[in-house]
């Protein structure tokens, strides 16, 4: 299986990119498209878990559309012949001292790549040693 | 591309469920096994990002092994044709009142399921509507 082919690689990071302008603009209708209409599409969020697609897209109609400002710190990208990607994020959010990460599987089904599970969280503080 | 096809799924069952076993019983080498062996490998886990193979296979091998008993409360497996797909669940530990949520993504590879990526993390509680 080919790694990281140029052509699929690039792909994937343009979709990726599109979808963080998308969430941060809070373009409900490209971030819509780029999800999966499948109900088996999950979305894993910081407080809540949807599954399906009509579940995250009743989430995305409702949510508030400010404070969704945030900056990536680290992007991975890695391609699994030329229809499967995953693609994960650490970022950064005024107001929020955590890290945040966002891990998205995505699969190129009918020719155009779609986000067919997520995951957003903030990550705890590492525990002392007990 | 055909999802869900019985044979894989059932495969990708077989494969989440001896690494829920593996990890519950600290089989460090099984969960080292199913893990993809690559620089490429993720994994965000409750308090640490860990980049490459090599670092996943060190903090396994320095984590506690106590305390690691979780109960799955749900589990959501999708298979993308004969050799990729995510497996997700939902689970409750003693002592931690949040929800935790874990995603994986699986590919086969030279005959073999492994996880490539993997993000594990406890949900916020939903915050008030301001």
């Amino acid at each position: 299986m080919h790694i990281n082919e140029s052509n699929t690689y690039a792909e994937v990071e343009r979709a990726s990119s599109a979808y963080e302008v998308a969430l941060t603009t809070n373009d409900v209708a490209l971030l819509d498209a780029l999800f999966w209409d499948s109900p088996h599409t999950l979305r894993f969020g910081t407080t809540e878990n949807l599954a399906g697609y009509d579940e995250i897209r009743a989430f995305r109609a409702q949510r508030p559309s400010k404070a969704l400002m945030r900056t990536v710190t680290q992007r991975w990208i890695t391609t699994f012949g030329d229809r499967f990607a995953v693609a994960n994020i650490t970022f950064v959010r005024d107001g929020e001292a955590r890290i945040g990460r966002q891990s998205q599987t995505w699969v190129k089904i009918d020719g155009n790549w779609k986000v067919v599970a997520a995951h957003v969280s903030w990550m705890d503080e590492p525990k002392a040693p007990q």
